[in-house]
């Protein structure tokens, strides 16, 4: 079953607040297994939103609507769909007597124009607001539905779940689920370049490619007839993508990187310290991230300074000024100078040219060294970075994790 | 003249991400005077692109995408934008050479499907991408234009600040300037309500809220002549909003906190150094983040644990039995001990319970203490804040570096 999602409103249409309605609402189709090829924002205004129903309509059988059931001439989304079905509005008396409701428990009386919020296309099925004063509904004719939400998250969301949901479950019979593979260490172009003919040649499941703050994902959707049939025909295709990318698959789903870091550090009971120059903190503050890291993670050390270098990692000056502190050198005594010094089996550094300044031909932009120290073990990395300030002190961020993940491997 | 906003990613309409490049190209727009009455969001797939096109050119003359500029296939907006007005894609030499230099900075070698990014319509305007390797472009033909533009929106805002937004103003025959004050340590709510008022009652300039990212901005937009009779037009507005908000407003523009602490310390010749315990690392990377902030930031510490409380920063244990961790009492003494051992003119420090786990009736997840030692002198203030353990932290650096700010006005 195809479907549309059609946010009404002219706040979303001129930017004022994000439509998260249509996000909350494709996940949840997905999940039914309704297909959606396409959705659209219109503002509060008759003809365009029945000329929307129409468009739509040619190419599918289900709209769900958000926004526009207000008590103000504005707003006309249930109008328009009685319209669109030829249906007239009729009075529903249990909707008016809660209306009644909550206007006398608020100290008021109902005006006319909240009575409108009692009126409904004839026939259609009623969907009670369990949050505010606007119910939803259901209009069909012809093999045609229009689903009818409020606007306001806090009532469409319970509304979508308590009565929307368990009407589409009698239209499906089908499920669609999907899986994650988080990858990192490979750029999106280069991770897609070797799985393509997985992507290219997928059906059911479909894969496809995604990249997110640093890091790739690739995601795996099945449609069958049950949730076990799904993850059956996933199986076999993840297991193929694994074996193509190897290690630089370190999670699922909502799996962080610092989230399977904590669990080696955890597992093996490895305590871990950081040292950083160019990422100042973005490491430290990754791993505090994950609830519960205190148990390994002891501390942090943002020295950015060439003497803090020296007197809290016990650099030595003439390693900095021989090699200078972005320097394969500086790194390999950062992390082992921080390990030794908050006394902790691991010790990571960083080291780099974050720019915009600060760049030379020798030692451009982007240069960034990475220590690591485990165990009194030492090893580095050396990084040439693309992008801005932020995105380069982001990728040394991932790299210096994914050096240690990949060490603790 | 009327604009559509076209969002292409499957991922959008699976709901894996939230639409919010097309509220941000929705609010830019209006900016230029440009009616939206109109969004859509379609999938990577070629006939349905088309489609989109031909029907939006129905009601507009001017398309936006985002989104479907990548390297792979599956990636095919700028190819369907080239069909639609029947131009052939042609290779742009300087985008490939950029394309090369990235690559070889990287250490890697282009690959065929990269090679597509340097391929356009033919006559178009390229739009340089800054922050990764796609280029965008305007392809114009009989009065209907196209902008496509990257989906990242790191990669989407720039290129619309720098590329687009000068384009716009020489479609339309006035124009619109804005100033964005930049608010700090009042929510979005509360900001409004100071000048609800002001809001609601201006036309030209309008008015408009938004936070971002713990922060909330006030847009003041005039539309005039001459950018000269603009900024007149926003002066007096302006300075209403200022006697309202006092020395909440810490900024305007692009300006940001860490920027302007960065000046004050420098102008005055003041060093700092930062003690985090909850925000792990996170005041020390929103000060990095500003370039050049190496002469007054000495060195961050982040003693997450008790014992990198007393020996990094030389807590007292007795303080940390009798108040706990998270108490006035650690927070002063992680802010003094920080300078000291630094050896820096200020210490600012951080302790608090970031959750999900850790709280108590007592001490419930969202207290911070945060503390300050200005050249010997020391002081706390004590925050309780609502959200995830992500928001939790990040509204306690703001409140750290508001702090700052604040003291050293």
């Amino acid at each position: 079953m195809n479907a549309e999602i059609i946010a009404v409103g002219t706040e979303i249409l001129l930017g004022d607040i994000v439509n998260t309605n249509s996000q909350f609402l494709a996940r949840r189709l997905a999940d039914f297994g309704i297909s959606i090829f396409h959705q659209s924002v219109v503002g509060d205004n008759g003809p365009r939103i029945l000329k929307e129903f129409t468009d739509a309509f040619k190419r599918c059988d289900l709209i769900i609507t958000t926004g526009g059931l207000g008590p103000t001439t504005d707003d006309m989304t249930k109008e328009i769909a009685a319209e669109f079905f030829s249906k007239p509005l009729v009075l529903h008396q249990e909707s008016l007597r809660k209306l009644e409701d909550i206007f006398s428990r608020r100290g008021g009386t109902l005006s006319e124009s909240n009575r409108k919020q009692a009126y409904f296309p004839e026939g259609c099925i009623i969907l009670p607001n369990d949050h505010g004063t606007a119910p939803g509904c259901i209009v069909s004719e012809g093999g045609k539905t229009i689903v009818v939400l409020p606007g306001p998250p806090r009532e469409a969301y319970p509304m979508f779940e308590n009565y929307v949901a368990p009407y589409l479950k009698t239209l499906t019979d089908s499920v669609i689920v999907s899986k994650v593979l988080r990858v990192v260490g490979l750029g999106e172009s280069l991770m897609a370049s070797k799985v393509q003919d997985i992507i290219e040649g997928s059906e059911n499941p479909t894969v496809a490619p995604y990249a997110k703050q640093g890091e790739s994902l690739l995601r795996i959707t099945a449609k069958a007839e049950t949730e076990a049939d799904g993850y059956g025909l996933i199986a076999p295709v993840e297991e193929r993508i694994r074996e193509r990318l190897g290690n630089a698959v370190y999670g699922t789903g909502d799996e962080s990187l610092e989230a399977v870091i904590a669990g080696m550090l955890m597992d093996r009971n490895l305590t871990i310290s950081v040292a950083e120059s160019c990422t100042g903190g973005m490491i430290s503050s990754r791993l505090v991230d994950f609830p519960g890291i205190s148990e390994v993670f002891m501390e942090g050390a943002v020295t950015y300074s060439n003497q803090a270098k020296i007197n809290r990692l016990g650099v030595k000056r003439s390693t900095l000024d021989k090699f200078g502190a972005v320097s394969a050198e500086t790194a390999l005594e950062m992390a082992a100078g921080i390990a030794r010094t908050s006394g902790t089996d691991i010790g990571l550094s960083t080291t780099g040219i974050a720019g915009p300044e600060g760049g030379s031909i020798e030692k451009p932009v982007g240069l960034v060294y990475i220590g690591l120290c485990i165990c009194g073990k030492t090893t580095f990395i050396e990084c040439n970075f693309p992008g801005t300030r932020d995105m380069i002190r982001l990728r040394a961020t991932i790299a210096a994790l994914d050096l240690l993940r990949k060490e603790l491997l």
